[in-house]
Formats: C-alpha cells, structure tokens, sequence
C-alpha cells in the first residue's frame, strides 16, 4: 500500500510513520507540511533519522492522492475538512485523525463552534465497536479520550446496565501536541497534576455518542480530564453506578463476551497501567466492584498516541485492505 | 514549647522537624528512631544538615514526656496506641500522626482489623472543620486523603446538598514513605499513573465520618485513590451531585461562608494545582459547575505531607498552645 | 528595608518575593512587570496567593528607588544597564541580578556581544569568595553555574594546585526561564537530558574570572553544561587534574580552611546531591581522590535559584546592611 | 534459530523478550527465573501480555541448551561463570550479558574482587569494534557504560589523537535493575541527579581495555558516571583533550570513515539526546571542538537496554547467525 501522510510536524504525524516503518505492506510515499517544506522528516522526527530519507512537502490533497492508496490527515480539526473531499473525490481512502467527522454535524458544529463545510457520514473508527470499518472508504478516527474512555464503559452499556458514569481520565501531556505552551512547560507540569476543562471538554461528545449508541436510554455520563507528568498514555479510571447487583463472575463474563476475538484488548486481573501499554496499540481493562454499593470501578490504559491516534489509524487501514487487525502492530510496549 | 518526636526517621518526622526548624516558639528536644539509634538526624534527612545537630534516640514514652511539652507521635498505626496513653499519663499534649485514634474503635477495628487496646475519644484535627482543637490535650492527627477530600466538599456537605459525591484522588509518592517497594521503584512510577485499592482504601472511612457528621443523610461516598510520578502533594477530585441547582454565585457563598477567616484555605477562580501548595500548609480549591446537569466538580490542592500531615499537626499544636494558628506556617509553596 | 524589585514576572523575581516573604527586616514596595502591568502578583506566581497583596506596576527606576532602600534588578542581560544608573544615582543600593555588570567591560562586550553602555566597576556577589562585599552600595549577583563551579573549584584553585579543571554541570530547567519553549517542553525534556553550548556557553567567563583571579597561572578551564529532567537545582561535577599528589586528609583540610565560617557551606563526607539544598541558600560540597592518577572530582550542589541567584543576592543585601548573612535564609531544603 | 534465556526477569531479561517478540527468525524455547518459577513471564514483564505465553522454568544448563540454538544469560556477575561452561560444552552458542568474560582474568578478578571459576577467552561484543563476532560461538556482551563511551571515543583513539579523555556519563536508573533500593526511590530520584563511584565504577576497566587496544599509548582515562531522573538511555559526554589541532572536518572525517557501514551508528550535525535512541538499537553521536583549546567534546547517547545491553547482543547473535546485524532490530526510538 502506498500511503500519504497530510501533516506530519506534529505527534500524531510522527507517530505514523514510527508505526508504519514497522508495517510490512506499507510504504509512505508522501509527508506533507507547509512549515516544515523542504526539511527533512528527521530534522524534526529526530527518532526516524536513518529509518526514512523523506522530506517534508507542500503538497495539494490532488498531489497526494496521486501518489497514495489511502492518505491519513493529521491536521487540526477545521482543517482537514478543508482537503478530505479532494482526497475522496480522487478515489483513495482516507483515514482522518481529526475531529472534524467524528460527530453528526450539528453536534459539531455545537461542540467545536464552526460551521461544517463538508458535512458527511463517516464510521467512527474504534474497531473494537464498529465491525463496519472493514468496508469503508472513509473513516473518522477517535479522539483520544474518547477511545479509553467508551472501551472501558461500552460492554456495560450494551448489556443495558448503567445509571449513571463518571469518566475521570489523565492522560500524558504530549495529547497537548508538539507546540509549547504554559502548560506543558517543564516546571509548570513537572511535580504537578492539572485538571482542565472540568465539565465541558468536547471529547465528551464522542463518549456520549458512542455510549448512548449502545444504550440509548443512558442520560448521566459525565467527563473531566487531567494532565499528568507523564509523556505518554491515558488511564481512563470509570466510576460506573449500575442498575442491578452484579458480582465479579457477571463483569468478566460481559466482558469477556463482549470482547471476544478483540486482539488488542487485554482483560487483566489487575489494575491496569500506562506502563504495561506505552508505545503499543493494547488496551488494558480491569475492574473491581465496590461491596454494598452500585459503584463498579472500570480502569482503562491506553496509550494516547497509538491506541488513541495513530495506532488505531493503521488498524482500521489494515481492515479496510482486508489485513489482519494486528499487521505491523503486534508490538509489545516499551516497558520499563 | 519543647517538643518530642516519636518516629523520626520517616517523611512525616522528618517533615516535622523542617517545618519545626523555622516555628518561633518551638524547641525539638528528643527525636526517637530505633532502627536509626545513635545516628545523626541529619544523615537520614540530609537537608537538615547544619540546621539540626540532634541525635536519634531510642527512648521510652516516659523519657520522652519528661523533656516535652507536647509530643507527636508519627509512627505506624498500631504502633502509636502502645505509646500515646503513656505520653497523656506524664500530662504533655500529645499529636498522634497515625490513624489510631482518628476514628470510633468499633470503625477502626473493623477498617483496620486489628484490636485496639486504648479506646479512647480524640478530637479528628482539621481545624478548619473542628474549632474544639484549641481546648485539647490530645489530638487524632487526619489522614492526608481524608484531608483534601473532606475541605473540598465540607460545604455543600454542611448545607445538606449532596446526593452522591465520587473523590477521585491523585497522591504523590511521598504518600506511600520512605521506604523502597515495587510500586516506587523510579522505572515502575515514572511516567506512569497507577489506581489502587479501587473500592477498599482505609481512608474512606475517615472521609465518611467526617462528611457525615455534616449531613448524617448523605449515604453515597466513593473514594478511589491513585498515585503520580510527583513526590508531593493530593489533587482530589470531587464529582459531587447535588439535590438541587446551584449556580457559581450560590456556590461561592457557601464556600465563602463556610471557610470565612480559615488561613489556609484558600478559595480561587481558576483550578487549583499541586505547583502552588507545594511544602506549604495551604488548601487551594475551586470548582466548576456542569451546564444541564446535577454534578458539581470541585478540586482541592494540598500538600499530603504539611496540610496532609505534619503542617496540620503543627497548626493543632498552635492551636492547643493559644497561639495564632499560623505560627511557623506562613510560608509560600515551593515554586517552580 | 523597603525592597524594590524590577522585573518580578519571571523565575529570579518570584523567588526573590518567596524567599523575602520570610525575611524579618524586609517590606517589599514595589514590583514591576511591564507585561503583567496592573496584574495581581499572585496571579503568576500562584504559590504566593495570600502572601503578597501587591500588583505589578510599570515604574520608571526614579520611582522605584523612591519606594526603596534597596533594588534587585530580575531583568535580562541588556537591559539592567539601562536601569541600574539611575538606580544609583538615586542613592539606593542595588544588586543587578542580570549578567551585565559581572564581567570586565571588553569581556562582557566579547562575551555578550553587545556594546555596553554603563561600563562601571562592581563587586562580583559569591560572597564566600568576596567579602568585600559588604561594604558595597553595588553588587553584581554571579550566574547559577559560576556559582556552583566556582565555589567546588576555588579552595584547591587558591592553594595552586589546579592543572586543569573539566566542570561538566548539570542544571535543572528552571535556569532557562519561565517562557516555554522546544526545550523546557515536557515531552521533549521528560526522560532526557540535553547537553547545549558544549564548549562556547557564556558563564564560562565568569568561571574563568573567578578561577583566574584565586591562580592567575591556571589556564585550562573547561565548561560544558547539560539541562536535565528536574525542576531545580546545578550538579556540578568538577574533573580537576591537581600538579601534585594529595591524600584525602590534605583536601579536607584545604576545604575546611577555606570555608572557615561559611554557614551556607556545608561540606558532606558523602557526594551532594540536588535532593538536599532544593529551595534553600545551601552550597554542598564533597570530592573523592582518584587512585594511581592526578584527578580529584568535587561535587558541589545548588538550588540555582536560592544560591544560584535569588537567595544569593539576599545574602548579598544581608551583608550590605549589616545584618548576618544567613537572616531569613537559614531555612531547609525541602526534602523529599 | 531456537532462543534460551537464563535470568528472564529482570530488565535485560525482559528487554531480551520485547526485542526478540519482533525478530522473524527467532522463537524463545525456555525462559529461566528460579524466584519466578512456574509464574507467567507476563505476571512480572505486564507489557508482553498476550506476545508470549511462556512461563518461567528453573532448569538446568543442560536442559536450556537442549531447545537451544543459542542462549543468552541474563544473571549477575559470578552467576553466568557457573553455567556458560556446561551451555558451550552442549555445543550451542553463548551471549553472556554479565561482567564475568568481558575482561582479562586478572583484570576482572581484581576489578570485581572474585576468583574466576572459567578462565576464557571471549570476544568483547561491540560489533561496531570487533567484526570478529562473526565467527564466535561465543561472546562477553559489554556493559552499558562501556558502549556509549567507548564508540565515542573509539575513532580519535585508533587515529592515536588522544591524550586525555573524562567520560562523564549520565544514565536512566534502569541500569541499576528491577530491584527497588533507596537510590531508585522514586522520591529520592525524582528531581535529583546522583552522582556515585566517582573515581571507581568497575566499568571504566572496559573502556581502558577497549581504548588501550586501539591506542596502547593512551594513558589518561577517566570516567564517573551518575543516575538521571530518566528510565532508560546512557548519555556520555566525552571531554576529549587531543595531541593536535583538529578542525571540524578532520573529526568529521575520522568518524565517518571509522563508521562507514556501521548501520547502528549515526554520526550527526547536533548534540544527541536521549529522546532519539529510546528503545532503540542506535547509538547517535556528535561533537564540537573548542576554540583556543585542545578540548573536543564528543557525546554519545544510548539505550542503556538496548544498544547498551540486549539489542546489542542480539545484534551479536545475528552477526555469529550469518543474518544480517539488522535483522529484528530495525526498530526506531519511541518518542517523544
């Protein structure tokens, strides 16, 4: 497969190429970026130094689709809005990593206060929830959030049993992205925890969308984010009051059942952490139920940049081109 | 005042002593450590050398009472219930740090199942929640969760207006002592984030007592704790659910009422962080209220070893002393 | 004292305001900020909420020094010389603690590259290395890495016996600014180090100055400093090559005698480390003799913000006002 | 080729497993721990759940060498010399990851203050300085400080340049192993940096062996090495004082024809940093010289686990297998 890469500066850029270098049936034929035109891709990707000789371009979406099978967009949501028609119109597939067709329309244009120029359906592309993107043409890659945060909620709300949900995720400071700001300065993250956004971060959108898909009678879910001193990785700790008693054998059996052949779900025993998952597309679920309550403690690890971007990104193109789901993802972590 | 430490050789003592170091009217006069016997406080706590030239010792209840006027005692729970009734037998003040006396004997045989063998009634130290510190002799110092968790939401507590409230509590490691183990081994914690006792942990139950004593009608508290790659400090997040709605102006009052003339909290705008309480005995906390729904998220800041500890301990000995409570504690966080 | 700070928005500023917040004999008037004009103190430097009611101004130097006894000038090289004249003519003492007055004019101007436009004599503040810097109205505060250099190197530099010096230095990030930026980005920094300028950085000369004026025959002095993943704080590991054989007792004795009265020196029988001076005016210094060989390492450790800069300059002040140097320093690192 | 690994669970164990779950010729038959015997592999190395399904054994060297083609042993110093023996005898080749074959006997019983129970000749598997692995059965894998400092310096010492060299080197506390001791602490660790054997780390005997072997007249070598708050990688700042003015293309020129072919070595314009060899098989290397100085810095950095330990042995093994030395290992860093 001949890929193009529109925006490949940033993290989620960098990571797909990282990725696909490994990719047996992948060959990247085209990095764009208008800043960056004419650099090296390892200037700036100084990790992919001897592993690829391209350079970034500055190149139309017709430009890119001439040179690609399927092209990724990894721009800012607004943006690739602006270069998915082109692409699709030119007959390649596209994957794109922005959030800009992730919603329906009007709850985008809600939620990210801007009118669609393109409005059009897309499969929202968490394999695990949508078998469906193995025959698509078009798909919409998750937010990072949203990915932890519906695979740690979704067996429990297809089995119809959540009253209510608390997501209080923290994820890694490199989802801020590569540019430097205030927040991600050394000393203001280092030794720090920062909780943002407390009630009305947009990832929550896509949480609703995908939970009330699977239950629509499910009202409270509820999402606050945090940055942690941490560079990669999203634990998504899911406070879950449901509606009947459940005990430990009825969770796992849900689980289990729901995730069934789902290779980059690991259910573990344990508590499930960054470090079992940094660098790897798996997913770790573990949970305990709390004694005399409706509280099921539903924790989630992935990593932010793999599992919640560009990870996911190569296995829905793996499904869409009829590969394994794990072609050139069948990575351990990089642990310690 | 002359001062006594039983159990020097940890974080809390050695937070003591620093704190100590620079309080007008206090004197340390014997430090205890029995592992450590002979050897200069400051090979343990090298940052206090030149400032401190005290030894370890290895002395009785007794022998420790006799050079005191008040004696903390930070020694493991279990521990400082061998020692405490000896201490208040000689006639000194005594701060007990560990959770012995914190709650009824019958809650803390079961929560901590061991037998107690000195039941006996204590005043639970946060000032700002229990003026009755200043006429005591002996004081049950809080746990440091118990302590970010109950000032951020004491309030709506007090006011009758949580339904249901889920903490949600990132600690530093600084929290889990000086000793080495698996779970802060530097490769295990760095870059990591780890959940733990999801549903169990002991200090629920302090948080219970405390939030209940507000408002014996509330009856869903859920308290679930996780360590971060930061040596110091609790951000609590409180997901609180109210009976009724509130607006930010409601909210503020209740807050600014409750906490009028309490120094060290301290109410903001923004939301509160670990960066800005860091080595400070000060709680900061904010809040946000969610639009078209029922929950409030409040967020408390402390650092777990000064507000989370030693700093309380230091302002119920002001207190008990007639002093002004922020005697020796009136200093800025540590910042960047 | 009545204090003016010029230039308070950014790390040296904020941490003169910590530190002086403890400080019995000193008021702070005035604080100026051209950016934050009209802005609360407190609403950059979050850790001082409560502590300093003041709001930063844009004054002009003659206003400044109305409100002042003393003038610390927290601004970047360059610009210190525009202020500091009329500063003095003024008649208030002042400590710049910028790079502009540090050096020999024709060494500053190579060095920095620029014109100066204030040539003017001034006390280089190391006072363990100048005492004479008590009787000064004027006081140029050393920069972080001299600080920790010269004050490893300066006993055996004294006695003659340095050959040749390697000072490789290893600096928390905080030294670089509060401004984000590629470097101090948390994911670029985070699980790092970065070595930078390896043979051109610009304090060298001030190493040099100091060194040289202890031995005027000692020639090879090399510097190459390295940012690492830490807040706060200056390793130095100093290489030096001695011109003849010396057994441990003989540097000791060296060391000792050197640093004679000295309270911010402590000299450790074991090897400094970062952890014990963190936010204190503390020097720590200890070395090791390396076998069959000519080389001596000495490792000294700072906080590059206390003795490395803002705690240094109020020792300066201290003495220039007759008080003991350590008033309102004498605190303990904070640890863990 | 069938893969035995004695001493699976600690960090170059578990390096060995991540590593070799990506090579296409290699499958692991055993994995010894005698501690862990009868546990999962993936109970202690959480990252490579579901990549391997192996389970610890306690076997003889007899029985790992019988599913063997090769074997690894991953144990401390003093343990591989009581196994190698019976594994060479069965007849499988040997990668030895301990200090026990690195050096000549003498110089190892001295530096580790041990008697050797096998005497024996091995080649020193740096491939990139000995192209003689090819032909061995069995190789002495080097140790990590060893690595990064010697391909640093390896170029000007074979061209006879040096006449002095200080190895400062920096490293992520991995390399002290899996096992939690008061210096990994996290909060000991944490915004710290320890410098430690200043003038005697045991290592320093592999760099002399290595750099005399390429320049017998090299007298001057020194290295002290220093834990960094960063898990993985090994900067190396090489403080290189040489014979005769060198310019920059000289340098260049030296290294690149030094290096030529050496697909693991990156010779680069700027300063190399951690960030760009993290879980990586590379070893980046740059430099500057100094002006008006016989100093030319050289740095090197590594993955301490990889280049620096298990990729670099099975670097070996692919070169004593006939199989390209990049097979398997083809991988970039992980970042950021």
């Amino acid at each position: 497969m001949d890929i193009g890469i529109i925006g490949g500066s940033g993290y989620t850029g960098g990571e797909l190429l990282r990725l696909l270098s490994q990719h047996p049936e992948a060959k990247v034929m085209a990095v764009t970026s208008r800043s960056m035109k004419g650099q090296k891709v390892s200037n700036t990707h100084t990790h992919l130094r001897k592993i690829y000789d391209l350079i970034f371009e500055d190149l139309t979406p017709d430009e890119v689709a001439s040179r690609s099978d399927i092209v990724f967009t990894a721009v800012p949501h607004g943006t690739a809005m602006q270069v998915v028609p082109a692409l699709l119109d030119n007959g390649v597939k596209v994957i794109d990593l922005s959030a800009d067709y992730r919603l329906k329309t009007d709850v985008f244009e809600k939620t990210y206060k801007m009118k669609h120029i393109d409005p059009r359906d897309a499969v929202y592309g968490i394999p695990e929830l949508h078998p469906e993107v193995a025959e698509q043409k078009f798909i919409a890659n998750p937010g990072c959030y949203p990915t932890g945060a519906s695979l740690a909620a979704a067996p429990l709300a297809d089995a119809g049993l959540i009253e209510r949900v608390v997501f209080d995720s923290k994820s890694g400071i490199s989802g801020a992205g590569a540019e430097p700001t205030l927040v991600s300065h050394y000393p203001n993250m280092a030794e720090n925890i920062q909780a943002y956004k407390l009630t009305s971060h947009r990832h929550r959108a896509e949480i609703v969308q995908e939970l009330t898909r699977l239950d629509s009678g499910l009202k409270s879910i509820s999402f606050t984010p945090h940055v942690i001193p941490s560079v990669r990785g999203i634990l998504t700790t899911a406070h879950i009051f449901v509606k009947k008693e459940l005990n430990e054998e009825d969770v796992s059996e849900i689980y289990r059942d729901f995730y069934q052949d789902k290779p980059f779900i690991r259910l573990i025993q344990g508590i499930p952490m960054l470090g079992s998952v940094r660098g790897s597309n798996f997913c770790d679920i573990g949970f305990e139920i709390e004694k005399n309550s409706d509280r099921i403690v539903v924790i989630s690890a992935i990593d932010n940049l793999v599992k919640g971007a560009s990870g996911q990104a190569i296995q829905n193109m793996n499904l869409m081109f009829g590969l394994s789901e794990t072609t050139g993802l069948w990575t351990p972590a990089l642990a310690p």
